[in-house]
C-alpha cells in the first residue's frame, strides 16, 4: 500500500442548544433518579430545535473547521458529506450543504457515502485514497445527523442513549514530511447476516412514506437490537482489529490513542475489555454526548484534537462498528 | 496523477419483466398515439414487479457480472453501491445487497456512495483511487434504482420517462499493462444552487415518513423542473467537458465513445450538440430503457462492451449531470 500522508488542516464540532439530562428522563419515564444514567452512561445530551436541520448544524461545524484551517471553501477539491441519516431522499447531504453554506455556484465537487455510524472511517479512507493517487488535494468531510427525530422514545435503550451533533475535518494531501499524518492502515469488514439488529426498514425506496399508517408507525422508526449488536461485536472485533494492525506490523502496545465509536456505556467497555486498552488510552465522550450516530468518532477524534491529548506523531486507531453490520477502522500517525 | 490502471472483468444488466410501452401510456391518457415517445424519446420501459426490491434487482445483475468475470464473491474486497435511490434508510444498499446474496456471513465490506444520478462515476472514481492506492485489488460496483414507485404519475414529464433497473461491474486493480484499461481523466463539479430542479424535499430525517398525509403527498414524491435543468446544463456543459478532456491533454476529436447518462432524449440532443459529437460516437439505450436513474450509465456501458461497440484500446467518456446539480465524468482508455 502506498503512504497516504495528509494534514488535519482543521476540525469543529457543533452541537445544538438544546440539552436533555438523564435524570429529567428519569422523572418523566417515572424511574429511579440515575436509571438512565446508569444503563447508557450518557448523562446529558444535546438535541436540535425543532425545525433545525442536519445541513444548518453542520454549516456551523463546517465553517468552524474552515476558519481553523484557515481555508476558502472555494479552495476545496471536494465536500464529502457522510451522514449516518440521510436528510432528504434526493440530492446527496453534500448539496443540501454546500447550499446552506452559501456556495451554491462554487462548483465545489460534492458526494456522500455512507456506512451508517462509520461514515467518517469510511470517507476518511477514501478521501486519503484519492490524496495518495492525486485525485484530490483539498477535501472536507463533514458529518451532521439527528436521530432525535426518528427515536423510537417508547424503547428505553434508544431513547436514553441518543444525542444530536455535526463535526467537519478539513484536510489536505501532503507530501510524507515530519509534519504530515500518515494512514498506516484502513480495513473493513461486513457481516449482513445480521441486517436486523440495526435498521430503519422504510423510509426508503421499499416502503416509502406514502406507505405510512398510525397503524406501521414503527416500521419508519430506527430500531436496534442492543444485545445482539454486543454479541456479533463480542464476536468479531478481536480479530478485525489484530488485522488493521496487522495490515501495519503494529500491534496494540504501539498504539497511543484509541478512539471508537460512541456506541453505548457497554460497547466501550467491551472494546476495553477485549482489545485490553488502559484506560488512559481509550477516548470516552458519550457522558456528555450520547452516541450522535455517525458523528459520534469525528466529534472524539476533535476532542482529542482540542484538548491536546492527541499529539503530532502519536498513533490513533479510529475504531467502530455500524448498521450492516460493519467495522471500520484507521491506524493514523497523527 | 497516478495512472489508474484497472481491468472490467464483468458487467451485467438486469431489467425487470414486465414492460410499459408509451403506446400504452398515451391510450391511458386519453392523448394522440405518439405523444409519449415524442416527448421522451422512451418507447419501452422496464417497471419493476410489485414487492420486488432493489437489491433482489441487483442480486441479478451482480451474479452475472461475477460470473462474467469469473470471481466469486468472497474474493471481493469491497462492493460499493451507488443507486440514486436508497432502498431504505439504514442500513446502506451494500449490506442489503451481501444478505440478499447469501454472503452475509463474507465480510466483504460494504459501503454506498450516493451523487444520485452519477452514483457509478463517482464510485468508479474512488474505486480507482483505491486501486492506485493499494487500498483495494478486487471490486464489484452496482448499481440498482426503482423509480416507478416514487414517480409523480400526474406529471408527463416523470410518467413518460423512467423506468427501473440494475447494472453490476466487476473490477480489477492492474498493473499498467496493454491488456488494462486506463483513468485518463476524472472529474466533477456541483452546483448547489439548483438544488430545487430535481429533489425529493422529504421521507429522510429533515422529514420523516410520520410526517406524511394525503394532503403532503407530493412532497415524498420526486419532483423535476426538466426545463430548468436542461439550462444549467446548457450553462455549464461545454466548460465541464473542455476541463475534464484538458486534464488528460485530450480533446474532442481524440475520444471514440461518449456513454452519457441517459436523462432524456433532448438532454442528449442538447450534449451532441452542445460538445459537437458526431452521431456515430454517441451512446444511447433510452428508447427502450428510460431513465433507470444511476443505472443508466453503468447500462450504457455495459451495452457498449457487451455489443463489442467498444473496443479495446479505444477512448470513452462517460458523463453525466445528477440532482444537485452535478456534473460527473471518467476518461477511460478501455
Amino acid at each position: 500500500m502506498l503512504t497516504k500522508s495528509l494534514r488535519v488542516e482543521g476540525s469543529a464540532v457543533y452541537t445544538p442548544k438544546k440539552k436533555l439530562y438523564s435524570n429529567e428522563l428519569d422523572k418523566e419515564l417515572g424511574l429511579e433518579e440515575g436509571t438512565v444514567f446508569n444503563k447508557s452512561g450518557v448523562r446529558v445530551r444535546s438535541l436540535a430545535a425543532e425545525g433545525e436541520t442536519q445541513s444548518q448544524m453542520a454549516k456551523n461545524a463546517a465553517f468552524e473547521a474552515l476558519q481553523c484551517a484557515g481555508m476558502k471553501f472555494e479552495e476545496l477539491d471536494v465536500l464529502v458529506c457522510a451522514n449516518g441519516l440521510t436528510q432528504q431522499l434526493i440530492p446527496c447531504n453534500a448539496a443540501l450543504l454546500q447550499r446552506e453554506m452559501g456556495y451554491g455556484n462554487s462548483g465545489v465537487a460534492c458526494f456522500d457515502v455512507n456506512s451508517t455510524c462509520l461514515g467518517f472511517i469510511t470517507a476518511l479512507d477514501m478521501v486519503s485514497c484519492a490524496f495518495a493517487a492525486g485525485r484530490f488535494n483539498k477535501a472536507m468531510i463533514v458529518v451532521s445527523d439527528i436521530s432525535s427525530v426518528g427515536i423510537n422514545w417508547k424503547n428505553l435503550e434508544s431513547a436514553s442513549l441518543f444525542g444530536d451533533a455535526a463535526a467537519a475535518f478539513v484536510l489536505k494531501a501532503s507530501d510524507n514530511t515530519a509534519n504530515s499524518s500518515t494512514i498506516l492502515s484502513a480495513h473493513m469488514k461486513t457481516f449482513a447476516d445480521a441486517v436486523e439488529v440495526c435498521e430503519i426498514k422504510s423510509g426508503g425506496f421499499a416502503k416509502l412514506a406514502y406507505n405510512y399508517t398510525s397503524d406501521n408507525h414503527e416500521e419508519f422508526l430506527f430500531s436496534m437490537d442492543g444485545p445482539k449488536v454486543f454479541k456479533i461485536a463480542a464476536q468479531y472485533i478481536n480479530r478485525f482489529v489484530d488485522d488493521t494492525l496487522a495490515k501495519a506490523g503494529y500491534s496494540m502496545s504501539d498504539v497511543d490513542h484509541v478512539i471508537p465509536h460512541q456506541a453505548s456505556k457497554s460497547a466501550m467497555e467491551l472494546i476495553r475489555r477485549r482489545l485490553n486498552i488502559p484506560e488512559s488510552k481509550l477516548h470516552r465522550i458519550i457522558e456528555n454526548a450520547g452516541n450522535c450516530v455517525a458523528a459520534s468518532l469525528p466529534m472524539a477524534f476533535h476532542d482529542a484534537i482540542a484538548t491536546g491529548r492527541l499529539q503530532k506523531g502519536q498513533t490513533v486507531l479510529l475504531l467502530g462498528t455500524g448498521a450492516g453490520v460493519s467495522f471500520g477502522a484507521i491506524l493514523l500517525r497523527y
